[in-house]
């Protein structure tokens, strides 16, 4: 297996083998050599673990973030070498601060009843998949959910995601010279680049391998989930959401440009590749619906094409603005080139250009599912709904999101408060005016959500410690 | 639908009709009217309801523990007038501070990224299904769950258990009577007494409906969970657990009989229809584990049979015991009493002779599955373990337990050290000498444990405010 050069579709660097399912086998047991060693170890070692992977990581800054950028084609600076690279180092730091305070850890002690509670690790390795569009940040052996499973005190078995290998693997000789010079076990970090499904289940249902942190399409979600499920284990699942923005009929009146302008730029952000990107506009009123697509359609038609990721984003996305054509949707913007499968012969690489739909309300409810599926890509659809009570509705009926955000004026307030009384219930974070794409690393931070968004709204995968909590057991022993 | 004394096999009591679907649907439609309500009330309104309920039970409290006493042929007392009553009464005030101090919400506060986060209600009904063996404590109306549900701040439609139909009604009455004086919507508590199970299903994939709490056997709680992760719903399952006890070999040979005699006597606490039983004792070397046996099957020949809650539970514990005969072991006591399925002409009710068991360690090797499965009845197993380091071995293959027991003396320390380092991934309590049976209602409670013990060893079932985050949701806002 390769990764491939988005810009122009070509395989790059080293070939990655394919482990059988003995060598991840033989994975899940070594990891045994390293739950107990985690798990009673100073919790400062383990920290000086991270803080030195952080800093190995920052002493290769520039190469690291080169390299990703040729695997991604996201932008080198700032977003690669600063903004992605800071929000790595800062998460490692954030566990090792969890480690050396385990305050989070919730002891609770009871001594008329002499007993004593608290979260200890979960006795096997977590495996950690992240996704394509954080090769730093959310990657399995770097991201939010590898330092959440180590602050937890947990062995990690990392899957590196096909779309960047070399950046991964370059990434992991840092961390185990970081691990090495901790004197950490080997098992306490490993990772692997490639694995059939069905080995990857085996590897699952592993006594060795205690639970999974996943970041990915709805589809391998659900799959995983429905693996764990069956064995029990626990999953923390980031799947998929269009975060959809809802426009109030009096803002939309009053600032039907702006919006549009803050929301295209919103959906352009990291080539609408983004989880909390807002994929869909509901804006109540048709007169002004039309005008937010009208700004819209200016903006969307004079954007630069975005190189995806992957040639598998690239084709979800086509896929998705197929079916929509196909139900009778026409886009006002991007038809040609989004309509071309990309060729690696042609070097175009994985490109796509902005694409927006305008739809009336009955076409969104006809075709909810459509309308309302997570694609990566520029892609935008603007829903003209005839009222705020039909804005309403159409909360109402949201499947779980990771974020969605409320835009309204003075006059909006009755419309504004019933749409957050419906939301509060469908979000793990919700915003007025400001655009639900960045996800600030803070401990009160929900970067979580109902199913389908991730598998459990009770937890958040971002924010230390809370995140770290998806990774622990309860455990109640005797005070003596 | 009607309920049985136990203690005859006679049907007791009202029949109760089996809720249709319409009206299972009607209820969770209803449900919509009290998640707004309680979301948004005042907590000392939901509180003075919970302690208004608590009174009204108590000014019942001889009727309701007769009643129950007469549906499961639990002692009266002190074991349901006072111990179970007062245990029932003081969650409800528990699960009342809850609401007044809502501090356990989690409220995270980050005035540099203008976020504020915290824990909320799920936007829809908790299904709440309670066991057969704690009519007041544990009922769906009542209970553990019941009062978890409503300190979160969502509705509860409840099911009757069919063991105890009669108690569950005459208490529903007092809690619609405090629902109604505390002026809560009637949906904020609802009751039903029976469904189909494919109904049940269509009520758990309602949109009125949220989360389970499900408290019973390991068939219908892998059933209902089946359904729930399907719909991405969260479901708190309490299902079925051991709780093995561990002797070490010192301990053993020092005090066998003395084991012996502590172990009996938490079997047969309940009429072995603890979820806590310490239904099998793993006794490391093999002379000890013979006089463990000898001096234990004196005290289960000699004690009285027990009358069981339910056919169902006769029944079950009769097929354990027929499996366990069909693998080669033989009852060392309760042999004829065992095997006689109950017969409701008889009159004799359903009653159990106390069964004892002593295998071989290479028995429980060669039939660990049956070995220990869980079965509420007056049934307990030795297993003759040839040392210390096999012991372990047993330790090391447990699957998901409630609680455990290590029963050491001083030489034992190294053995009771890896047994810690073994046991603490496996259960959700440990403890030194102590059966496990009690449980005692303390925020630094665990009652919880891996699967299949409970479906999710992140959380607790007892315990409040702890055991109320099983039933919310992170929601993350804008602080102003």
């Amino acid at each position: 297996m390769r990764s491939f050069n988005p810009a122009t579709g070509e395989a790059i660097g080293a070939e990655f083998s394919r482990s059988t399912r003995a060598e991840l086998e033989a994975m899940a047991d070594a990891a045994f050599d390293a739950i107990d060693f985690l798990a009673d170890a100073p919790g400062a070692q383990i920290a000086e673990f991270l803080e030195d992977y952080a800093a190995r990581l920052e002493s290769d800054r520039e190469g690291l973030a080169r390299l990703a950028h040729e695997e991604t084609a996201l932008p080198y600076a700032p977003r690669l070498s600063e903004v992605e690279f800071n929000r790595t180092t800062f998460q490692m730091r954030e566990a090792a601060r969890a480690l050396r305070d385990e305050r989070w850890r919730e002891v609770a002690s009871d001594e008329s009843n002499k007993l004593r509670s608290t979260r200890v690790p979960l006795g096997g390795a977590v495996l950690s998949i992240g996704p394509s569009n954080f090769p730093l940040a959310f990657n399995g052996v770097s991201g939010g959910d590898f330092c959440a499973a180590i602050a937890a005190r947990n062995p990690v078995i990392a899957k590196a995601h096909p779309g960047h290998l070399n950046t991964t693997a370059r990434i992991f000789e840092h961390c185990a010279a970081a691990r090495d010079a901790a004197r950490l076990p080997k098992a306490a970090v490993q990772l692997f680049a490639d694995c059939a499904p069905e080995d990857g289940e085996a590897l699952l249902a592993h006594p060795g391998v205690a639970a999974l942190g996943f970041t990915g399409s709805r589809a391998s979600g659900l799959r995983l989930k429905a693996v764990c499920d069956r064995l029990g284990k626990p999953a923390s699942l980031e799947m998929s959401s269009v975060n959809p923005v809802f426009v109030a009929s009096h803002a939309a009146d009053a600032r039907a440009e702006s919006i549009a302008d803050t929301w295209a730029a919103s959906v352009f952000l990291g080539g609408g590749q983004f989880c909390t990107k807002p994929g869909v506009l509901f804006v109540a009123g048709e007169r002004a619906a039309a005008r937010v697509a009208h700004r819209a359609r200016e903006l969307f038609a004079s954007a630069a094409p975005a190189v995806l990721l992957t040639k598998a984003i690239h084709e979800h996305a086509s896929a998705v603005i197929a079916t929509l054509r196909a139900r009778g949707a026409q886009p006002l913007a991007g038809l040609a080139a989004s309509t071309t499968a990309p060729s690696p012969a042609s070097r175009d690489g994985f490109r796509m250009a902005p694409t927006l739909f305008a739809v009336e309300a009955a076409f969104a409810r006809a075709h909810r599912a459509e309308v309302l599926t997570e694609a990566f890509g520029p892609l935008g659809i603007v829903v003209s709904v005839e009222s705020d009570a039909q804005l309403v509705d159409f909360a109402r009926v949201l499947d779980g999101q990771l974020a969605t955000t409320i835009v309204s004026d003075a006059n909006d307030a009755a419309t504004r408060a019933t749409l957050r009384g419906v939301l509060r219930f469908k979000v793990g974070r919700m915003l007025d005016e400001v655009m639900p794409t960045g996800v600030a690393v803070s401990p009160a931070m929900v970067h979580g959500g109902p199913f389908p968004a991730t598998g459990d709204a009770r937890f958040s995968a971002v924010g230390l410690p809370e995140a770290a909590k998806r990774f622990t057991k309860l455990l109640c022993t005797q005070l003596s």
